[in-house]
């Protein structure tokens, strides 16, 4: 069985998007509590997990994380209500494909070169 | 009203996936008949289709594309019964999640910063 990964990202304007490797960064801001434990997690450089936070600041009427806690240390970055309200319609755009779309995705599947034998 | 586009691109193991950007190129031969009229419509260059079509047609089981009548002067392909099952289970993966998606696209949509008002 070959493993398909679904991967969705939406585009709002030319500037601003969302994806799987954003949702995953504000799901280990959630459980560590810190920006630089969450790039850890998640196979990021320190300056590219900041990074990554700064343009999903910026990309949203009100900020999705919060890091007025931390500063040089590293210490202290937490999901606002946004942040929250954002990784939770992503995630359910997510199960909602793969829920409703378990027939299409079977079909290609089906189709698609099989990695683990060769054809 | 920001625009809101989604990309849905799924990967089937490592070295194949199938996204918007191969799905318009499908649908540019079926219409054409044709990879370098299909490029052109798209905004590719020759050598990008061509090589986008050879990528589909070895990552999956059967081609995709048949370009069997076609040769150096660059007339005539089509799609195999593989490639429009292909596409037709991809648009409907995307007619899918633009309905069942609709309330969480909306949500987002309204948190997002709006690009025509700078907000």
């Amino acid at each position: 069985m070959p493993e398909t990964r679904l991967r969705l990202r939406l585009h709002f304007g030319p500037a601003s998007m969302f994806g799987p490797g954003r949702a995953d960064l504000l799901e280990a801001i959630a459980e560590h509590g810190s920006i630089s434990a969450a790039g850890r997690k998640t196979g990021m450089s320190y300056r590219r997990a900041w990074s990554l936070v700064e343009a999903l600041n910026s990309g949203f009427k009100t900020p999705l994380v919060d890091s007025s806690r931390g500063g040089s240390a590293g210490g202290g970055a937490r999901l606002t209500e946004t942040g929250i309200a954002v990784l939770a319609h992503f995630r359910n755009l997510e199960a909602i494909l793969a829920k409703a779309g378990a027939q299409d995705i079977e079909a290609l599947q089906s189709l698609a070169v099989d990695m683990h034998d060769g054809k």
